[in-house]
Order: C-alpha cells, then structure tokens, then sequence
C-alpha cells in the first residue's frame, strides 16, 4: 500500500515503506501480518535462523544437513518473494573478526545467503554493518559476490553518524564518520552499481553539510528506528523538524524508508483499534506518520516533472557551429520566455543608453542578431525598441539555411519587411554593408564559452562600430566539485577513456555539492586586445566545510553566468540563476578516478581552454590532495569543432 | 670515448658521460672543443639563442622570422645531432608564472625548441625545472608534447634535495622534497615512458633512504655540478664517499653522468697540459675521476652476467601442477648446486635424527621424493645417506612422463636399481606400498606456496608414517611495498586489466625496496589439522622510514623462506637469502594504480590466497592510505591450476 499518490511522485520508489522483522519460519504469516495487517509494502526479514553456525553442524557434514532457512521457496509465489521482501543477511556475521573460526562462518554463512536470496529472486539484500572500522576481508568476500550477481542488489546498512571531533588518525578504532566505511568498502568493491547503501538513520543526526554528501552516493533505504521518533502532543510519532527534512530529501531522491524496531508510543487502546474492533498493527502509527510526511511533500512543479526523465541523465553538449540544430531543439528553446525577457531588458537599456530620448525619432540604432535562428531575439529587439521608441534597423545573420526559411516566414508574417534584413551566412564570414550599434547573440552553452561565442563573436566584432555594444558584454563560466556515483557509474560503463574526458550537459539531481561555485574563464566582448587570444588557464582551491568530513569527488559540475548589458544578467550559477529559466542544464567534467578530500586539505583543480587551428577543447586536472592525469590532452576525447 | 670497458658493464648506456655547455651558434666548434678535445661522448647544449622571447620578436611578424637556433641542422650530419647532442631547452622559460605574458612565451618557445630538436632527430632534451612548487600548466604543455613525439626523450631536470624538516603542509611554497616535484609532473603526464628524470646532484646529499627511492624511478642522467667535487691531497677533483656510492648506484642502473660547471680546481700549469704541450679541457680532470670510478667498479658475478637479461623482465610464473616442465628447465635448475646441497644437509639431519648410530646398519629408512623430475633430489639424499651412514630405500614419484624417462636412465646408470623405485604418477593420485619415514619435495614457487606445494603435500601426506617428516617441513611467503616504475609501465603497455592482476617472476633491479619485507604466509607439513584449510588472509602495515620522504608504490615484491629441516633453511627473502643460490627469482604483484605512501602513514596492505575446485589464486589490495579496488576478484586474471 504505497504511501501515496502526489503528482510527479508517483514513479519513485520512495513510495514503498518497509519493515525491518526478526527471522520467522512461517514467511506467510509474517507477510499477512506486516503486510495486509499492517499496511506496509514489504518485510525487511532474515533468510537463515540466527543461531545457524556452519562450524557447529555436526561433524561439518553439510552435504546431509538442510540449511536452516525460513521455510521453503514454495511458500510464496515467485512474485511475493520478489515484491514483499528483502532478504537480511545474519547480523552476526564478521568477516574482519580476529577470531578465524568465526570468520570463515561468516563468509560461508554469506555466501550460503546469497545464494538462497538468489534462489528466490528477492530484490535486494541487506548486508549487516562492518563490525569494527577494517572490513577489507568482508568487502572482498561481497566483491568476489558481486561478480557473479545478475539482478540481486546489495544494501550495505551504514548507520548515519558523525562525531564533531575530527580525529585524523587512520588507524583510529572508533567510527568517527560512518561515510568513511562506506567510502573504503565501496572503492574495494570498485563502485559496483550492486551495491548500494542502506542508511541506518538516529535519534541524533549529524552536521547538514555531512548530510548532504549522501544525497549524491547511491542511498536506496533509510532504516528509522522507532528510537529515533518523538512523540507529539497527542502522543503519537512524529519526528524532529531536522529528520522532517532529511526524510524529504530522501523521498526526493527515490530512498524508501523502512521502520524499524518495537513501539515505543503507549496510545490508548481506543485509538489502536479501529472501528471493527481488530488489532492494529503495532507499527501502524509510524507507517502513518511516514505516509503524511510523504503526502505533505509539494508537487513538483510543471517544468520540474517536464525534466524529470532528465535527471541525471547524460547528453553529448551540442555542436551548433559545427551541427544544424534541429527544429524541435529550436521550438524547446524558444519555449524559455524569461531568457527572451532578460535579453528585452538588455536591448532597452542599451538603446536608451545610445540613444537619448530627444533623439529618438531621428536616430535609427543598427542592430545585428547574429545567430538568429528561428527570430527570437529579432523579436525580443522590436519589442524593446518599440517599448523606448526608439528607432531600429535589423540584421538577423543566421548560417544555418533550414532555421532561415522559418526566419523569412516570421519576417513576413510579422509585416517586418522594412525594419529586418536576413542574412543567410556565418558570422564569421560575412561582409557587412554597415556597421552596427548593437550586437546581439545567444551563442552561449552551459559552460557559457564551450559553444565558441569567443570565437564568433570575435569574428562578428569586425562589423560593430568602435563604441558599438555586444549583448551580451561578458559570461563567465563556473565550477564546484560534486559526488555523482550515479553519473560516475553511467561514464564507466562505457569501458572507454574518452567518456571520461567528455563534458556532458545534464540536469543534476543525486548530486552532492561539496563547496560554492568559482568563477573559471570570463570573456568580454567587444573584445579590444591587438591580439586576440581565447586560451585560458585557471588554478582553482575548493575547501570542503570543516563539519562536512571527507567526500569523494566524481567530477565538476559546471554553469555560466552573463552579464548582457550592465545590470541585466541571464545564468544558471546555483546562487544567482536566473529564475524559471530553463534553457540550460548544467555541464559536467568527469573525473577517471575519483579523488578523496578531506576538510582539511584543499582540493586543487585546473582547467584549460585550449584553441587549435580547427577545434577549441578543455583540458582539466587535480593536484591536490592527489594528482590525477590529465584529462582530454590535445583534445583526444572531446572537442568543439570550429 | 666511453668511460671504459669492464665486465659486464659494456652494454651499459652508463658508461656514456655529457657535458653540460653554455648557447653556442657555432656547434661544430662545440663538439670539437668538448668530444675531441675534451674526451666527452656528447654535450648538453641549449638549442635556442636564451635571449629569445617571442612576445619581444617584432609585430609578432613570426611568419618571415628565422628562429634564433644554434646554426642550420646542415651543421652537422644527422647521426652527430642524434649521437653528440642533447637538447637543453632554454631555462628561463616558467608555464606556471603569475606573469602571462611569461607564461604564454613559456609554451610557445617551449614547443618550437621541441619541434626543432625533433627535426634534427636528437635524442633527447632537457627540460629545465619548474619554478615553483606548481608545475600543472607546465605538465599540461609537456603532456600534450608527448602524445606527439615518437623517439624523442624528455628528461626533466630535478634538484636531488630533500630537507630534513618534515613540512606536511601542502600549500608550502618551499620545495622540501623534489621527488614530490617529479612524482606531481609524472602523474599529470600519467607515467608517461618517454618523460625521465636527470637528477641535479649538489653538494649535499640527502638521507639514504630518500636517496633509495630513486633506483625505482626512471631517472636517465645525473649531473654534476664541478662544486660538487671535493679536492683530494695532489689538487686534484674527487667526490665524498657518500657521492662515490651514489654514482656507483647511478652506473648500476644505466644512468649517464654530466658534467656541469666551470673548473674549480686550480691545477698547476704542468699537469694541465700533456707531453706535448697541448692544452687540455678544462673539466677534463672531472671526467677522468668519473672514468676512475667507472672502471674502478667490481666486475659483475657470473651468475649476475647470466641474468643480466633477465633484470626487470617479466615472466608469467610456472604452473609445473598443470604443465609439464620441460627439459631445458629442468637442466637450468639442477645446475643449481646451492640448493641440493641444502637438502642433502637436511635429509642427512633427518637420517640422523631418525636412526641413531647403533641402528645404522639395521634400520632402512624409507624416503620418498615426491616431484622427483630428473632426479636431483634422489641422488641429493642417496649422498645424505652415504654420508651418515644409513640404509635408505627411495620412491622417486614423478608425474611428468618425460622426466620419467631420464630417471630411469639415470638409477640405471648410477646402479641404483636395488634402492630407488620410480613411481610414474600424480602423487595426489598414488596408492603407496608402504608408508614413508621422510617425504622429501621442492614444489616452492618464489612466493612458496605459489606452486600449489601445500595441496600436493596434503595430498602426499596419506603415506608418511604418523611420525614421518616432510622436508621441508614449512615454508613462509614476504613481501615489501617497492617502487618499479619499469615494471609498472612494462604492464601498463599491455592495456588491459588482466596484466595488472598478474603475479610475475622478475629479476629485481630497476626498483626500490621501501621497507623490509614482512612475512605473509606460512605452511607447516605434514598438515595435522582434521580439516586441513590452505585458505589464508594477512592484513599487513607498512611505515616508510623517516627520512625517506614520500614514494610511489607499483605493487609488491614476493620472496619465500624455506624451513627445510630443523635449522637447514632455503630461501630468497633479501635478509635471509641462501647464497649463491638461483633457482628463484623474486615474485612481483603489481597494483592498478600505484599509491603514494607518506613516512607519517601507513600503508595497510591485505593478501588472500583463496581456494577453489580446481585451482588457486591471490587476491589483493590496499586498503590505507587511499583503499584500492580488489585485485584479481574470483581469480579472473590470473590462477594456478590444481
């Protein structure tokens, strides 16, 4: 019974509770209980009885002994097994115990659960917590596992802790940050997308900036604790405003939640049963409260479930100088009205600014859109000269001769014959009959210079007038390094270096920002230098906050901001985006190995902006704490053709 | 003129030495006055006139310039450039200024001073040494040279420092350690085989241990500034002990010396100039002392010039289980008399303990040599009895039909028939006659184990008498964490994941051994346990000393100790090693990705070795500093069959 229907929800797993139980041989009873009783979606249940300990079977004489499982696979349906549970592996087992004996039953034992949840078809499994903070020998036991796995997931149950006190001694015996144990066991196992986390959550959480790193590791359960709940005036469950929060940004991010342990709120018997008079099920008031934490949770808006089946999905930047973008590339973007605003605003205040009001009726402003496309900015132009009445005359320079007979229709259409004049060439090219006042372009990516506006605009400039106007006048481009396992995980499996070397432009979701964006290239235009060179370099130092703890950094999300006439900007840099605009997703620079930070060491990045005699391409690396190769050298991988 | 000609050292490029020179347009006279006059095999010479800025050449007009090289590559013929010249490339240049106008002056001569040498096919250049402590757009342009070039070596130039003070702080701007400098430059190019070190030797040296470190690395030349000579009683240049050891080293690993620096020893008028009153070269005197340590170098062992070929060659080990040796093998490890020496002291021990004196001629101890080949563990222990004085009876079980063959011939021939039996079969698979009072048996790998000894014994051990001895009776695996940049590249050449989780035989020599060895496994024979289990899993910590600074590790140097009986030990491990004894040759386990370890922290290391049906095979990671993925999962790449 999925906790409810909310718009642009309804495909997360997030919806199915869970509830942890002890072993029970009779798994019928045990689903009809928690299940149709009690209203949850699935048991979270031991497979093997707890007392099992392959070393105690008399004699060793496996091969005559039946292992000790919650009765057999034909007491559920295919179907049941699959939907209504979750295998739990033995809590007892420690593959890193000093005590040998112990160790080889468990890894035994493990391997015997395995394969029973196999056998079965369960879903997923849960794998106890690593009894102390070594667990190389458990981790290479579940690796060994994970080879041989076709569907079976695997949930390693970490719980959600993190002391203050930031001791640094490796070889320290406490848990001092239970990430670190996901993060060894997880690079052991080399970033099998099998394994995932399954997130032990407390009565006491830790610091927002260390919460935050798990929203870009793959969490797929949050285990609460009945523990963990306070009770509210009425003395029903409910929990604190922190885990409120934390909890939504579970759902968010497809985590189910399970609940877990023995009722801990007395309610009155009235109130435990219903109006038949059955029982309820002891747990039902937790379910309760998880169900309307989940209901409570807004819509997505409209353009946010538009983008869903974007998230973290990974697209090739586009090419437009090299491509000809398509129609329905055209028809998206024009879509985006607050972008064609911003670039209205910018017009105006840019005529006004040439030309004054009593000299508006006689001074006509020469305003070139180069890169018109299907007339947007021609548009957005007209309306801002109508709106300062001012006088304007149009070049619309378009290379791409599909979008061009849009162009002529619109002029037509529109009755703009007199004013707009279409040119079919590249900019580059292109020799203008005037020069111009105004020039206006949206050639930027999300990186704002990968789509080679530098370059174009470099090449229009020879057409503006000295004191003539670009809009935009500059953009910059930003970065910030982010954990992305899941993105991380798309690029490996590629089993290529070069998809390790491309930028990609994605809507970012499991993503873990670790520190604010910096600024990396800024280019400005119109641009005066005798000679023009678009090669950049920048050396940057991103510092974790000192609550967050360590954090494995996959890669470099990456924005842009423009400023397109003084204070008109138009960007997606997280902090000061342009509102409701959606032309642009952010890029993404993988890193081929991910690299560890601490709070305490910097992380330091370089990125290049290369130029050769027929591509413009980055080249990227870390230094620090660790060096990493060079990424895309001499543009091996990826490139932007000019 | 090479430094000289001595056993064993002929092939060695070591015996070249260089002379640093001054920019000269004039190369014929160069070499006239260094090679002819001065005796040098060849000069380290810039290319390009060092005043050369490209941002000072007039109108940037570089289309009708000339490039202000050192003369035409007419001068000289091409095998001159590419025998008696390596490029110096200018020094001044700094990629990683503050100043861009520097910077990009920097990349541009960097890469025509690279274009040209390649066009007059030298050999090498030299590139000069970062600035800073930041090298990253340095290492950027220098990466993005080297996917280009074909024969071209670059050797970057690197100070031999290393300051006592252990400055941990990352951000330092003082350079502590130049091996962190090469090692931050050599990840950025990613290990790159045509990138090497010349070491810039000063006056004082660092600790041993630092100094250690760099046998593992690629380093080609080491130059020597003439302040770096002491002034021995007659005037004339020497070098301290420790700096004699160090060139010593330098010429055991093919490096070349240069020659660098204005004389600093005032020699009289007499000794400078010869009979006939020509005037010698003024660092003549330095060249003749590097040509008297040269030829002063002891002379290779015959064994060590037998290997040679082998030095940091990789072999895939022998799997003698499920191949079957062949005769030149065997030929090759007979000749190893060390070791039967070994074991007929063992047996004879065994004899003794076994039959006292008073029973010696009425007990026949019968003896089984189980793996018996062609024979040289028979007549190892016919020699131990006749030497004792015990009455023996032989079972000679082989299962290589071949080798069965020359056994035969050889008990005939011997006139052994009346005392040695020939068993042809798996002595896994043998029903025995009778039980056996000793089993003797060489089935040890270089890592002991590594030839499945245990489970060949185990199985054996059915026909020793309860109170039988095995010899060897156990036998325990080592290893230590080592630098071997040959040996990783070699691997790396292979592209594939399948060569880096391959154990292989290699002559040690190219690498530098960070720590002392630590044991890993131990198997004792006969095996007592009811259930005998030859699974096995060590976690191991290693520290760098102190002093060494931080190093690279590529993986794992293997070696095994053999207890054969009682106080008769065979074995390789460095401190303990059998002399003169070659039958083994150490064993090499390489990581994915080589870790840096730092003195401060450890590097926690953990080995399995796991068990299946029908074979075996190691598995392997680390797991601190940084954990590594697990090597070899499920034996994938590499397995011994049983």
């Amino acid at each position: 019974m999925p906790l409810g229907e909310r718009g642009g929800w309804e495909r997360s797993e997030s919806r199915y509770c869970g509830v942890e139980t002890d072993f029970s041989d009779d798994v019928p009873s045990l689903l009809s209980f928690h299940i149709s009783t009690g209203g949850f979606d699935y048991v979270l249940a031991p497979l093997m009885n707890p007392s099992y300990r392959p070393s105690l079977v008399e004699g060793n004489g496996l091969d005559t002994k039946v292992l000790p499982v919650s009765g057999s696979d034909l007491v559920l349906a295919p179907s049941q097994w699959s939907s209504h549970v979750v295998g739990k592996i033995s809590s007892w087992i420690d593959l890193d115990s000093e005590d040998e004996v112990l160790r080889l039953d468990s890894e035994t034992t493990l391997k015997q659960e395995i394969a029973w949840a196999t056998h079965l078809s369960v879903q997923a499994c849960l794998l106890p917590t690593p009894k102390g903070t070594s667990c190389a020998n458990y981790a290479r036991c579940v690796n060994q596992i994970l080879q041989g796995l076709t569907n079976l997931q695997l949930w390693l149950r970490i719980p959600l802790v993190k002391s203050d006190g930031d001791s640094m001694d490796a070889t320290s015996e406490d848990l001092n940050d239970s990430w670190e144990l996901w993060n060894t066991f997880r690079l052991l196992c080399e970033h099998d997308t099998k394994l995932s986390v399954a997130l032990d959550v407390q009565s006491t959480l830790p610091s927002e900036s260390s919460l935050g790193r798990w929203m870009g590791e793959s969490v797929r359960a949050a285990i609460i604790s009945t523990d963990s709940f306070l009770t509210n005036t009425r003395g029903y469950p409910c929990l604190s405003k922190r885990h409120q929060k934390l909890i939504s940004g579970f759902f968010d991010h497809a985590v189910q939640v399970v609940v877990s342990g023995k009722p801990v709120h007395n309610l009155t018997k009235a109130s435990d049963s219903n109006a038949e008079g059955t029982q309820k099920h002891p747990l039902r008031s937790y379910l309760d409260y998880v169900a309307y934490l989940f209901q409570k949770m807004e819509a997505l808006p409209e353009q946010e479930r538009i983008e869903l089946g974007y998230r973290d999905f990974l697209q090739a930047p586009l090419q437009p100088l090299m491509d000809n973008l398509e129609a329905q590339t055209y028809e998206t973007f024009e879509r985006d009205s607050i972008k064609y605003i911003q670039y209205q605003r910018a017009v105006a205040k840019a005529l006004v600014d040439r030309v004054p009001d009593e000299k508006a009726s006689e001074l006509t402003t020469v305003l070139m859109v180069v890169g018109a496309g299907r007339g947007p900015l021609v548009r957005a132009s007209l309306q801002a000269a109508e709106e300062t009445e001012r006088k304007l005359k149009v070049y619309a320079v378009e290379k791409n001769p599909n979008a061009v007979v849009t162009l002529h229709n619109l002029v037509k259409l529109e009755g703009w014959e007199d004013i707009v004049t279409i040119i079919s060439c590249d900019m580059r090219f292109w020799s203008a009959p005037e020069k111009a006042d105004i020039l206006v372009s949206e050639l930027l990516g999300s990186f704002g210079d990968n789509e080679l506006s530098p370059e174009c605009l470099d090449g229009a400039q020879r057409f503006l007038k000295p004191d003539g106007i670009s809009i935009p006048s500059s953009y910059t481009s930003f970065i910030q390094p982010v954990t992305a396992s899941k993105l991380y995980n798309d690029i490996k499996a590629h089993k290529d270096l070069a998809h390790f070397e491309t930028a990609y432009v994605v809507k970012l979701h499991s993503v873990a920002k670790l520190a604010p964006s910096q600024s990396v290239f800024t280019f400005t235009h119109p641009n005066l230098a005798t000679k023009i060179n678009n090669q950049r370099y920048k050396k940057l130092h991103f510092n974790l906050p000192s609550d967050a703890g360590s954090a494995l950094v996959h890669g470099f999300a990456g924005y842009f901001d423009s400023v397109l006439y003084k204070d008109v900007h138009l960007g997606i840099e997280p902090t000061t985006a342009t509102p409701n605009m959606f032309s642009w997703f952010p890029i993404f620079f993988p890193l081929r190995k991910p690299v560890e930070v601490h709070p305490d060491s910097p992380l330091e990045v370089h990125f290049w902006r290369c130029c050769g005699s027929s591509k413009v391409w980055y080249e990227w690396s870390v230094s620090l704490p660790t060096p990493s190769p060079m990424h895309n050298t001499n543009g091996r991988s990826y490139w932007v053709g000019l």
